[in-house]
């Protein structure tokens, strides 16, 4: 698998701006929004949608699937933390672990690889907490109120080259490039 | 459409069996855990999954989606509340409520109903509040902890006559039938 050759497939332009921001180089994007199923992972969702998509495009590409996963809710949202935020807005989220003693969280993001040879997942994590409030206006998605540990700000508080640093994208991208260059 | 023709599709034996009470005879039942789309509400769900049944069977067919929308997070999470129940139990979901100042759901029961001449969808929805604790052990899936308005007790603590008396999905399966004799 080479890397360079792959395309991102994703209706949303953050999350390819931001991919192409952590490889330091330009990256082929498709912008299809892709059907996805309901499953209880990131992980899950991205083999599936990856598979589609090889499908429609027949050519070697790469779809992301980012999900929050709340310690106290057993790891949900997961991959459903967008409609909490399109429905609910992030306040809702940061009210509903008032009631739990546990405000940790996952920032889950997930890369799936579809080649010829079949499909290939590798995941970036970052563990942190739920901000009381969400704050900052940086970033995209649940970033204002997704705190990683060691820090005080969220991901929407720093500059971007902060958050890449520390990010769940990051770690799954540098998972996926360690990958591809061991073969 | 006839609905006496038409076979449920369901992986839920429950669901089945409620809907055979509530119809008050014999219901087919195909049991076929069908892969389900992404979608913010139980309608897009159900109009899906019949459509996909219909591919797959060529027969005409009933599927059901139930969602729980909970009013202070927008409606969220509606058709994906199986994965909060499952990933983090009924009593996370009570907790999650406390730091709102409204407990006030909905229940949701989607039919959707493919034939040749296509899909059809009819709702049931109940108004209602999330208990402080799950309490019951009649039921299923969130029954514990759903109260519907004007009683004290959740589904849970119903005689199976006394929650199909008020449930979604009596409601759902009255506006199918209505529908269908309509015809």
């Amino acid at each position: 698998m080479i890397i360079a050759e792959l395309a991102l497939v994703t209706g949303n332009e953050n999350k390819w701006r931001e991919a192409a921001r952590i490889l330091g180089r330009p990256l082929e994007r498709v912008a299809l929004d892709l059907p996805e199923l309901q499953a209880a992972t990131s992980r899950e969702v991205a083999l599936e949608k990856a598979r589609a998509a090889f499908e429609t495009l027949t050519r070697p590409l790469v779809v992301e699937d980012a999900g929050l996963e709340l310690a106290a809710l057993g790891g949900f949202p997961g991959p459903f933390i967008k409609y909490w935020e399109k429905l609910g807005g992030l306040e809702s989220i940061c009210r509903a672990l008032d009631g739990h003693h546990d405000r940790s969280a996952t920032a889950v993001c997930v890369l799936a690889v579809a080649t010829v040879d079949g499909v290939d997942v590798v995941e970036g994590r970052v563990s942190g907490t739920i901000a009381g409030a969400p704050r900052g206006e940086r970033g995209f998605g649940w970033d204002a109120i997704f705190i990683p540990d060691g820090e005080t700000r969220t991901f929407a508080e720093m500059s971007p080259a902060e958050k890449d640093a520390r990010s769940h994208r990051r770690r799954a991208w540098e998972a996926l490039s360690a990958r591809g260059s061991a073969r």
